[in-house]
């Protein structure tokens, strides 16, 4: 993962949204320090160690967080995830945000895994889309990676796709292209989503770069991959083929096909969170009376 | 739903999110004005409606959305949601932002409606919990209202829970909920959650408002419920019970149960997004050449 | 205090207002090392030790400050509050603000203070109001606490209560609560605020949480406070009961009244500052010449 | 009063600070239109008006505010403020935020006000401090213009005041200011504060563009001012002469003293807020059933 | 352009570092209406209109510009670009902040302008580079784009480009490009600096989407480039080479090459602005005495 | 430089803007440690260094930057300016954003320079323009500073300037500054661009703090400027003259004249950015493999 301003400014925007204007159960354990593990509940694909850490630093830095299971490791019931040392109020004030993100992300790699897992061998790369949890779409697509899939775009800015609403509106995929191409970046990818192989091969012969095959049956993808290869080749051209629109139950079918890329939205949209939970460990140790703090927060 | 500042600024960023320096795709369809229709493809329990209409304006001022669904209306394959009329970029760079959300927040309100409908006629609460995704707390809080479910506290600001974690550092009930009320406003409710009936004794002997009992069995809870509520009432103190760790599939073990509430994270963190899409209906239509803008954006 | 992201914001916010575009007065005193110190110039409750030392490790974090007095603790003239040592520049860029900050609130904890002794005995509670310094909310209410007093709701979103224009609008008690019972979340408490006995046993009746008296007499109070209280209870309901509108001088006259809280706006709305200064202590230390800076700020 | 982008957004993080997650009291009434009229409740300097208007705008843009009374007019009881008319939920919900700034705001006019009187035909003018609420100071200090009062420097950064602190640490006025004298803008005024007469006449001697007598009686300063100017005059310098440090009530005794400003924190620090209210007028007006909202909000 | 939300607040931000606590020259004319024009004052290629409609928009929406120049447009000594009504007091607080952005742009599309005529008929494009001035990337990529060049990539996270420092880190082009291909996004374009033609047939060989040529003379480049593109067409590969490292005036030296882009930062980091200028037209309109404001700013 | 909330969180947008999703290229260099160093490659006046150690330090506090040039230091090709240690992906991350800044600033301070030297002796004061990049107010009259000129006013709060158009609008200056001395702080200074000497007379007629010569030749300005002193000495009033609508090439011809300062904005708007590199020094430390992060970013 790639930190970013924005990222942490969003992690403490999570964090603000549960704390409101304080957290007032913490009031019950006082000012001592405590100790507390994460542990899996079920199997799955664990996502989100390095979060938690820069989580509980930006909510309080003196609390010390030991990351003991790494970001797309799997990870079965009771596998100590992380081990947390700090002020217990800091301890309970995040713990749900932190597992909130940790669950949430975990199921995205857990689901991720077991699609990949079907493509294994094939030389198909299992790729996620733009539907994503609003807020969460790095993160959700850092988690498709740790499953073991690849990344397609990831915004309206790196690359373009058009659909069949912009081609519709557009008249055509040839000026649809032609008015993309002057104003995108040179190196962006354009991508062109076809119902029928005849806008398939329109794509192509209008030098697309990359073509996605919308819910296509695998014959039909098997027939018509070699035929817009040759076309691309003509051209002296690289093409990218893609496939969407499968059930995740049906990917298998898909790995004999001449394709690069299999798009699926399901590890985001269809996927339960994977259980975790933190829990305290021992006793809290009191601070010493009389003292008073100097530049702590 | 209640706006507020930050509910529109997050708005702002998920548009952003997914825009990252403006849309390149959009270019294909130039500055024609266009129209187009939201459907549901599966059926379930809208939700989402006025954010995709407040999601457009803050977009580009010069989208107008109808309404044509209201949130917390149940709806079937093809029914149509919202009509949008405007620049056809803009609506091309807003749909899958406001797609996600209202896929998303449906999902849930669905998943909702079904659990409500096993309590029907109970007199029995369904609420939520904390395990929220970061960022949508009030949104999918607000999307189990429309669900039919009741909100539980709203974060760690608006009411005191205590803990396992909480309680084991506190040293005890009677100690964790002196601190707290010398801290919290008056008027917020203390709510202790207990794994035994001791616990929960104790809780309501302290003077807890509410008790939440935690993974009890449905004879556990009917037996123990009167106990509690007696105790309660010679304390002439509303009690108000709740039950958790109940799977989807068993709530209505628990209909004739003396309690108030039962919460539950399923359809937050297991529910699948509802389809919905977004089509284009008729061409472009162009501005007519050689005007110049005023005050435009 | 409970430390929000929020809070640290607010603070460089505050810091920001007063810098501007730089502070140009501490361009004087060049790069040395100072050492100052805080002191009450009159008596009172002081409160915003912690809030200096964050507010000065957001401005630079090479200064170090120690706390000499608790926020809670009363003060006479003369009393050292805080010792600061650190970059001369930033002693002084920072002073006003944090200065602002704390003689407001001890202006606020003080006169809570005084108030808070006339309930003395009576089992009263004195809590505050939403009527606060816009951006102050949560450290005016934090003030109130170091004064003695509890806070009532802090917003609008953590308790509901309807007052006049509500009920007005809403066409009475009984479809104002009905409305609002099903958008809450469920422990939220509502409190009715009633100008007659009229409306008070009318809230009682339709399930209020709270009954607030406004401007009542002490002697009207004391009337009808049995009365409510038996109403609630035979409807198995705990009922807090508060009164508003008392002159800061007339408190006592309520101190044998059966009510459980009274709400004053006067310790935010009408209490001077506490004085309160800093002063140098000592020269500046230059630093050794020819050394070239790593990492600082 | 000239807006910023920096003071609407401070208009909108105080409407967030008191919705939180969304005002709950607001559903007793529904989604009517009503009426409301803001009346002044004692005798003082409105102001608050213009802020009024453009928070309920960022609240929601279908309130429409008429303004009845000038910012800085003086009102008795029951002049009429401010005429509201728009959904009543949001008449509610921005009631109490745009209530504390307007009576802040009319107690820092009023008591500015009172003293700007005591200076009638003095030539003297009253002017303001940097002892401001934390983020209210351009407010404020707007506040003390409407009151009649001139406003020194708004922060630390568009004018330079050498103080106690910052001499000491110097070595002296005379390298004090030829430090700041390079960094500084040009346009940027120099002012020192004196604590006695050889102070003030080695400040003007150096150069200084204003002199600020801290805590001298009335008889020094009518001793020392025109000594002060001489000197200046020789140098061929305007020179701005303040006191400070004077008591409210003894105002009168500088008005025959040489000097352009007397300066004073009082309005600010120990002004009572101007108590306003707002009262709703007639009936709710309910909307036709069986619309649709379009692009609303 | 396509607008974004960060974008606006861009605009916002630049208002507000001008304005800081607001404009106290306004007052000089007080409440009136006032028109006024920008003219060109030297021969460029305009840029900046739309911008300066959104930002007048944005300091205050009574204002009303009309755009007379397009974006792109060449412009002469005396041509009008933009025509505005409104506050007179707004017009004088916009004007500085829009001008800097309009000129700093023009001068940018400007200089882009001439260098792009140099390489007419060649089929080469000019593209610009990550040298921006902070916080201006995609307009000053938005004006290289009126100038008639093309982009390259717009951050950090739309394509990759392997530097020399790279691949001294990383051991070399293959492990490097190893390693980002797992981690980018599959639409990502890897670019590869190249300082010699070694390098340069390595990066080829190890599957780079481009490679830039780092100050290879026109002779080395005309050599070079037909043996990449053959190693390339071997791996049946589409390759895009750029050059890079040439001075301004030699650019026609390369029109003979078979390259598809030459990438140069002189246009940014070079150009002086374009000198363009506001004045007033005709007297103010005051408005009618007696009128209070609604619902204004 | 006197650093801000505000100019931090300038650092953050910026690093932001180029980051975006985050640094894809990063990735080829893995997780080692890295050193490298910045060098001048052309002859100029350096400024930067301070802020690119902030700038680093807020991307990855890991990493350590010592700096060898002073801002404000000459500096030849091959001067060593910074030398950087830390994670090797963060070095580049940060390099262009940093270099960028540096470049630019660099380019200011030594166009300055350049202009600083002409009027070396003569006691006129160089002093830059609102002619400034948006969102680079503050740095680049900084990187004028330390390019030896003085900074005019920061905006449009720190000073008032009446031009053309204000006075147009308001009727002459006599009413402009009775307007503006109301509104106004009164340490504020208040300046009048004059056109002819009819103008300038009028306005130190009127009591302008300062009053600025445009476009007038070396010869009106030496036989006008005792004319204004003379008027201004009779009023007992210190009086600041400026020039402006100088070109650089001209400085010289106004050296003899009265006059304390001369307006430029070139520096700004017509300088290139001056050359620097950074620059790997060794390979990659590679960190022991097995560990797992505490509390790292």
């Amino acid at each position: 993962m790639s930190w970013t301003p924005e990222l942490r400014h969003s992690l403490e925007r999570w964090l603000q949204e549960d704390l409101g204007r304080g957290d007032l159960s913490g009031a019950a354990v006082g000012d001592g320090q405590g100790c507390a593990v994460w542990r899996a509940k079920e199997p799955g694909r664990f996502c989100g160690g390095p979060l938690a850490v820069e989580l509980f630093r930006l909510l309080n830095p003196a609390v010390r967080v030991q990351v003991l299971a790494a970001d797309g490791e799997d990870v079965i019931p009771g596998t100590e995830l992380l081990r947390l040392h700090g002020p217990a109020a800091a301890l309970l004030a995040g713990e749900r945000v932190a597992l909130n993100l940790a669950m949430r992300l975990s199921g995205v790699a857990t689901a991720t895994a077991h699609l990949v897992d079907q493509l294994a061998g094939s030389g198909i790369h299992l790729v996620d889309t733009r539907k994503t949890t609003p807020g969460l779409r790095i993160l959700e697509k850092y988690a498709v990676r740790c499953g073991g899939g690849l990344n397609h775009r990831m915004g309206l800015d790196d690359a373009v796709m058009l659909k069949e609403n912009h081609l519709a509106w557009a008249g055509g995929v040839v000026p649809a292209l032609q008015r993309v191409r002057t104003q995108a970046p040179w190196p962006v990818a354009v991508i062109v989503e076809a119902e029928t192989e005849a806008e398939a091969q329109a794509a192509v012969g209008a030098g697309a770069d990359g073509v996605l095959l919308d819910e296509f049956t695998p014959e039909a993808v098997a027939e018509l991959a070699p035929k817009l290869r040759h076309t691309a080749r003509q051209r002296g051209k690289t093409l990218v083929l893609e496939v969407s629109g499968v059930r995740p139950g049906q990917l298998r079918a898909y790995v004999s096909c001449d394709v690069d890329l299999i798009s699926i939205s399901a590890p985001v949209t269809r996927s339960p969170w994977l259980d975790l939970a933190m829990r305290h460990e021992g006793r809290l140790v009191r601070p010493a009376a009389g003292r008073l703090r100097t530049q702590g927060r």
